[in-house]
């Protein structure tokens, strides 16, 4: 199983603990493709690549997994953006949110995203691992 | 000509005034279908609304629109995801920034995107209307 994980960077880090957690359980289940995303360190670690080149690699690693896991809880235009071309190409797409944050009416409202709302990290965890086994 | 006009809401409405200016200049060269996301109001326009309700109907609009223009200088996920639905459906794409603003990746490293950045509102003003005039 591979796994997209997306989550906010220029957008902001609030929920780099959380990120991290998320790619715990899924490298349980298979490989995260992208796994930078949950390093504290990302910017630095991007901040040689043009935005060209991490478009097109990150192109091809939507297009390369089998699920999308997204936390939602921060606004970002990348996010957002890989969650429309996921669900274009035909992805699994689950969108994790702090149940406290009034998220956007284009992920909240959109039916093809399986959405799970979590009070704390135990919460989360509970309810993500129960999502990937069903 | 029909234009669907993206801007963050949730996500900050720090760029109001530059969203009602995009408003009235892309007013002079056709309709602008979601005209209420420039209000300073939109939230409360808004709060009857059920998350689906405003899914289906920004979707509709969407595919109803000539051009999609976007100020992306604020984080959004709604904003990120209607730029990619727009380009799956083939339109015009115009996404206007602060130049003093690090942009995402995914909108500033891909091709099918018009970018303009600005310095101030006369800038874009200047700069908006010459896209829209070529």
């Amino acid at each position: 199983m591979k796994f997209y994980f997306a989550s906010a960077i220029r957008g902001g880090r609030e929920k780099v603990n959380i990120c991290i957690k998320i790619n715990e359980i899924l490298e349980q289940y298979g490989e995260v493709l992208d796994k930078h995303v949950a390093d504290p360190n990302v910017n630095n670690l991007e901040k040689n690549r043009s935005f060209e080149e991490i478009y097109n690699r990150d192109i091809n690693w939507l297009k390369e997994c089998d699920i999308v896991v997204a936390e939602v809880s921060t606004p970002s235009l990348g996010v957002g953006y890989e969650i429309a071309y996921a669900e274009k190409l035909g992805k699994r797409i689950i969108c994790v949110y702090d149940a406290s944050i009034n998220i956007s009416a284009m992920i909240g409202g959109n039916k093809t995203i399986e959405l799970i709302s979590y009070k704390d990290l135990d919460d989360l965890t509970k309810k993500l691992i129960y999502t990937l086994n069903n």
